[in-house]
């Protein structure tokens, strides 16, 4: 059994219920959205229009709960160590397993994350703050309008690492190949301007230590897609909880050009 | 006026009635395919699963038939110069404008397309053959098949031009930037190994000449879409005609990393 799979495996069996940074490293992790039939078109075009925030790498048919392409054999109700139930746009609970609220007309989004990138930039040397510091990645909504599509819209979310200008231009080299896990930054210093107030108090995930001699860094973040899903509001929606990733048999590779 | 638009005005003036390479240089040129909404949602993902034959450039919303994204005030109905009409995947014509079999239900989806890479192999000084001949690109079915959805599946279409061994490694490193317009090669060398017999009988568009230092090299190609319309059959699907493109306001630079 590959890593990935055991790792799956611990989730089925409910004996993983922790965040997923640093487990199988070197595998794709995902971010799941999972959303009825008569929205799947409209949700998989805003993904197509935002590839950048929403790098889609695989799309289950109607109904069924396999990752034929990135995972054979996994089960998306079951097989992620957390998630969380929305009814029109509305968080109902948290849940480590989502086989009673299936049905037929559900399809599933599995879509790129930053992680496969941290990973190339820790082997490139350079800072991954939260790594270091053992926190969730900050994320902040940003002024930044994604494209919309009739149903759905979304401010872009960004994720923050902060790098000494020495190290940005390799930082963008080095992400910017990972195409479909959200690739090269998407702005590069003053926050203000794509309308951050405050790097101290991230919307999501924990604030980290900026030195001196450090500039903020900012790629888009597949969250986008839950901020989207509460605009929306679909009578159902079910996504992982963050930081609580779909864990691929992908390699981190095969996400680049 | 820009030079796309003034062109897509003489189509919808029934003035243009000629295959687009060579018109308004610099422009990106799309594929078109025009399907019910209600395959609308299958389509997209057989294009997002198969993105170097597929790459979509923009989607129209239902019953739209404005490309908002990539040429503004564009209408898909009137401004290429020449379409095909499928009942049931059988071809039933060929017309200039589709206003008179429009509906509320159809969405139009833009492809890109190779001319964006050529023009660039052009700059980078390397042969492309059927320009030189004053051709159609010669198109092959393989033996490859394309990741199929529940309803779309084909094999994929290629197009191949002919190059001396020390321009190949060049040819790769221009094309692969294009990832929006079909990108690198899928294949150098043996037409057998990808289940090509004759490379003088082309599928699709004209043979052209292969001098005795020449490999051929193949690229996945947009024709793969009709072969999918062919396959699947729906009571409607509206195309351009090879190499009638719809022209766009988009720079071929827009379409690279």
């Amino acid at each position: 059994m590959s890593n990935s799979a055991s790792f799956r495996q611990l989730c089925r069996q409910g004996k993983l219920d922790t965040p997923t940074p640093g487990l199988a490293l070197g595998f794709v992790q995902a971010n799941l959205v999972v959303l009825p039939y008569s929205l799947a078109f409209e949700f998989l075009l805003f993904c197509q229009r935002n590839p950048k925030p929403c790098p889609i790498l695989d799309v289950t048919e109607v109904g069924d709960f396999e990752t034929k392409l990135i995972a054979p054999g996994a089960d998306i109700r079951t097989d992620l160590p957390r998630y969380k139930i929305f009814h029109h746009g509305e968080l109902i609970t948290e849940t480590t397993d989502i086989r009673s609220y299936w049905r037929n007309d559900l399809v599933g989004f599995l879509i790129g994350c930053s992680f496969s990138f941290e990973n190339a930039m820790l082997n490139a040397g350079l800072s991954v703050r939260h790594i270091e510091e053992k926190k969730n990645v900050p994320m902040y909504q940003t002024n930044i309008e994604c494209i919309p599509t009739q149903k759905f819209s979304s401010p872009l979310v960004v994720s923050m690492r902060p790098l000494p200008a020495n190290q940005i231009v390799r930082a963008v080299e080095v992400t910017s190949r990972y195409y479909k896990a959200h690739g090269s930054p998407i702005h590069i210093g003053n926050p203000e301007t794509i309308g951050i107030k405050d790097l101290g108090k991230p919307d999501y995930g924990d604030a980290v230590t900026i030195k001196d001699n450090e500039i903020p860094v900012f790629w888009a973040c597949g969250v986008t897609t839950q901020t989207a899903i509460l605009r929306a509001k679909p009578e159902l929606a079910i996504t992982h909880s963050p930081g609580y990733m779909f864990i691929s048999d992908l390699q981190d590779e095969s996400l680049t050009f």
